[in-house]
């Protein structure tokens, strides 16, 4: 359980923002064949810890979070999860706020057993699918974990069940803002931010005005810059009204735009990824300067 | 990629139907604090193990598939991620399908990653979330897995989000089956039923005539048989018209009802567990029978 001395996990981000100068946080995805040449190792897990530590120390003075993508991991059975809890182990050790991105969703006494699991691995926050209701998602917000709830996807087709119409007006997505925040009104800490969060996709900024109505408390975490298309414009819909909010309320994520500026620059392949994320932070700065 | 030379799934599940002689699947959910005293090993991992290969051995006449949680596996970490793949070795080494309840989603790039674990894992199907949408799906289907896909869960709030009412007459968890018959249309084995399924509660059985309409071709994964409050009664409205098809297109579930049933019977432990797994066998056939 969440002790009292614990900090919020929407305090620490929000401690974090200010220290990164902008709300950005960067995907950890690592994929053998695209790693650069520089990240050496004996062996596949090797290699792929010697990536994410060295991305890791290259974008800390830039980014407020940094989100590894449990797939890629898992993707290499024990061995994967060995990597990814050493890649965890070096977030905490720099202070980095996790989102460990796992999209979980299961019955209450499986979303435990998962929750478990992210604490064991030293993970701050989670993403979370609600189709299966608030009951899934709250076993992962006892454990004291912030939790970033799927709401409206960066894929093309996620329109087919998202954008459904409710035969009582709003769209599946909105009524999924509308739980998110009632499972969030109860746990907002000091920076007015709640510990439930939202995924909102930067490609579906279009919706961005009737969730944020609906969701006025929410981080929004926001994937689909760079490589996925987004751009800082598509940003505006999504922060919040409120001024005051650290980052006004969201959580740019990029990934290969950031972690894969390097191939092509030799041993100095880290300084190339920490320039990536320097640009990505002052990008995104100016942005909610301007929105 | 699925090659031509293997057995569809669909059709690997039915023929193990056929020998088991009712369409019945135990889930393995292994909770340390919960093993038989007589589950011994030198460590929480290999307690673990012993429970699992000796619960796979105790059913393997009389169940048709093995579902194991993955939650309960990943909550101990590497070392749990490890005790998942020896336990779906031991089921391929006894000729049992391989259900891995992993109810993952998230788009396509990531379920590939997520696709490739489960494979390498040794597992033939996967439970998945639908939220993201039809491409979210795909990949684990291209890599030659069966589905489950999430349609109508059997947790009590479950409603909040499936049940939601659409414009157009039907509700979230309908449309969803229509998204799962429309994947499922091309992969349809010699059996008659198809490569994706869909995971249909036991307890929401009132919603099951309307779900097995517009999935004539699916197997249900009916969880919710036995510690969840599910009967016999229940299967009727969940399975196909069709009675030529196998096991009815239903595969029924039971865990704890099934796995613990061993405590307070000492090194006979395993033995109890044999029995229940033919009880529950028994159950399901006479009610498959009578439906």
């Amino acid at each position: 359980m969440h002790t009292q001395t614990a900090q919020r996990f929407s305090d620490r981000l929000a401690d974090s923002i200010r220290r990164a100068g902008a709300p950005v946080c960067v995907g950890l995805d690592p994929v053998l064949e695209r790693l650069p040449e520089g990240a050496t190792g004996e062996t596949p897990e090797c290699r792929i810890v010697h990536f994410c530590r060295s991305v890791i120390d290259a974008v800390a003075p830039f980014a407020c979070a940094i989100k590894p993508q449990s797939a890629c991991f898992e993707r290499y059975g024990a061995g994967g999860m060995g990597v990814l809890a050493d890649t965890i182990t070096h977030a905490n050790e720099l202070d980095l706020p996790v989102v460990l991105d796992a999209k979980r969703g299961d019955i209450g006494i499986s979303a435990s057993h998962y929750a478990a699991g992210a604490v064991r691995l030293g993970a701050h926050s989670i993403t979370l699918n609600p189709y299966l209701g608030p009951s899934t998602i709250e076993p992962f917000l006892d454990a004291g974990l912030g939790a970033f709830v799927l709401v409206r996807t960066s894929n093309p087709d996620a329109d087919r069940l998202q954008s459904m119409q409710l035969h009582d007006g709003p769209t599946v997505s909105e009524s999924v803002a509308e739980m998110v925040a009632e499972l969030g009104a109860s746990r907002i800490g000091a920076s007015g931010l709640s510990d439930v969060g939202a995924v909102v996709g930067l490609t579906k900024s279009a919706d961005g005005a009737r969730l944020r109505e609906r969701m006025p408390d929410q981080v929004f975490l926001v994937p689909g810059y760079g490589a996925q298309g987004g751009g800082a414009d598509d940003l505006a819909p999504l922060l919040t009204q409120d001024a005051s909010r650290p980052g006004r309320g969201v959580l740019v994520t990029a990934s290969r735009s950031v972690i894969y500026a390097g191939p092509g620059t030799g041993e100095h392949w880290a300084d190339a990824v920490g320039e990536a994320a320097e640009r990505f932070r002052d990008d995104v700065g100016e942005a909610i300067q301007g929105g």
